[in-house]
């Protein structure tokens, strides 16, 4: 393999060892505004989507995939940097119970808020403040499925970019478009694009099959717990429930995004 | 307090602790058809749907909550035995990061297929082997607030009294009918019943939006990774697809059960 030309990384005090650990933290990923992908699906699904890739680290003794081999020439043919590590510290980077000895150091990307313009049918996603990582990235891989032309992070603690997170996108984080702003922003921008916002809680007096979503769309959602705070609910144009049976009050919260983003989409199919 | 009269254990290898620890084990559980909760919430769940409580286990050091300290009477007032465990012992038996100090131990329920009828509107869901416990929780929360009559556990391995599984149905495992039986059973139920059988398959030639459910309806899941079984999918009257949208070719089980059972559910009151 060409990458054995790749420098080695054996030990933890290693600066270029610290830094890829250092974007396992929330701190770490906002001061660089970059992050890390371990896995052949994601790296393969970050180049589909011209991800910026920056450099990718390695554990030949684990690479043992001949398409995750040939991912690597390639990246190292396009002037890629990379690193070799030692099979410790490369289990020290990810979560996965079976690592695939191949992983990459991207660039993180938020589209302009300025330059985001919605179509007459467009769906989008408002995220406030999920706070399970792994919820937040079943959000992101449901966004995507239903079709939504991008997902708004309105709470800075809230990160797509977190480990946890991207490994429940199942490689559909690179394809979103990812927006953050603040709940004003947000407001200003939906009202400038003639999009409707759409809350769901379940004091809304609406069915949510019941309305006609006839119009650019956004769909804004809570945290697990505190559901959405009154400043972003204040945002909403619409207030539709969930009707529910039995004891529950509410469902999971990538449960109910799919729901309702389904029935959004699925309406405009017909 | 009067629950200070139970006895209080507080030796790693008291078998009255050994009996409760064996419980977080599916062989634990399996032989002893028992299982374990915790926290305020699901107890009182569990009281307020009957659910058969064997005994209590505490740790009032902890238990500060005036409800939680109100169940606990209740409890002991009519006769349900309990022990004190230590905090270390009592940490040692739950997942939950804030453990509230209130614990049980029930007897597994499973309704006789034998007695099972379908009536004309109801909806049905059979759960072949879902790989995660957090998962199959979040499904079993998800087709009780859909109102299914009842969740068919078609594999063996599948666990819905995992304490993982338990923590994430938030409580809705008590009202709900569980079954479970193999697939031949399943079929013969069924089809004796009148009861079609709807699969969701990427292969899936019609949108699931489009089929009428204007029958007695058992929506079938299968595991995150491999899907349903051969033998699992020729027991189905229909097979649906949910469009999906990007590079996705699949969502979240718990999600796409969702989406589904809405659906269903949906249409039926319209």
């Amino acid at each position: 393999m060409n990458e054995k030309t790749y420098p080695v990384v054996s030990s933890p005090r290693d600066p270029r060892f610290l830094a890829l650990r250092s974007l396992q933290t929330y701190q770490g990923r906002s001061r660089t505004q970059r992050y890390i992908i371990e896995g052949i699906r994601h790296l393969a699904r970050a180049v589909e989507h011209s991800a910026s890739i920056e450099s990718v680290f390695l554990d030949p003794s684990v690479l043992s995939n001949p398409f995750g081999q040939k991912l690597a020439r390639r990246l190292r043919q396009h002037g890629v940097h990379g690193t070799r590590l030692s099979r410790e510290l490369y289990r020290d980077l990810t979560l996965a119970t079976e690592p695939q000895g191949i992983g990459a150091v991207l660039k993180q990307r938020w589209f302009p808020l300025e330059l985001l313009c919605a179509t007459r049918n467009s769906v989008w996603l408002a995220v406030e403040s999920i706070e399970s990582p792994g919820n937040l990235g079943t959000i992101i891989r449901t966004a995507e499925a239903a079709g939504v032309s991008g997902v708004f992070i309105l709470n800075p603690n809230c990160d797509p970019y977190d480990p946890a997170t991207i490994r429940a996108t199942m490689g559909s984080l690179f394809s979103q478009k990812l927006v953050r702003c603040s709940v004003p922003e947000f407001k200003c921008w939906a009202k400038s694009n003639g999009v409707s916002v759409v809350a769901s809680s379940p004091s809304g007096l609406m069915d949510y099959r019941s309305l006609a979503y006839r119009f650019p769309t956004a769909l804004i959602v809570g945290s697990e717990k505190q559901g959405l705070s009154e400043q972003l609910l204040e945002t909403a144009n619409f207030v539709v429930r969930i009707p529910m049976q039995g004891g529950c009050d509410s469902l999971n919260a990538a449960v109910a995004t799919g729901v309702l983003l389904f029935e959004i989409t699925g309406q405009r199919k017909e």
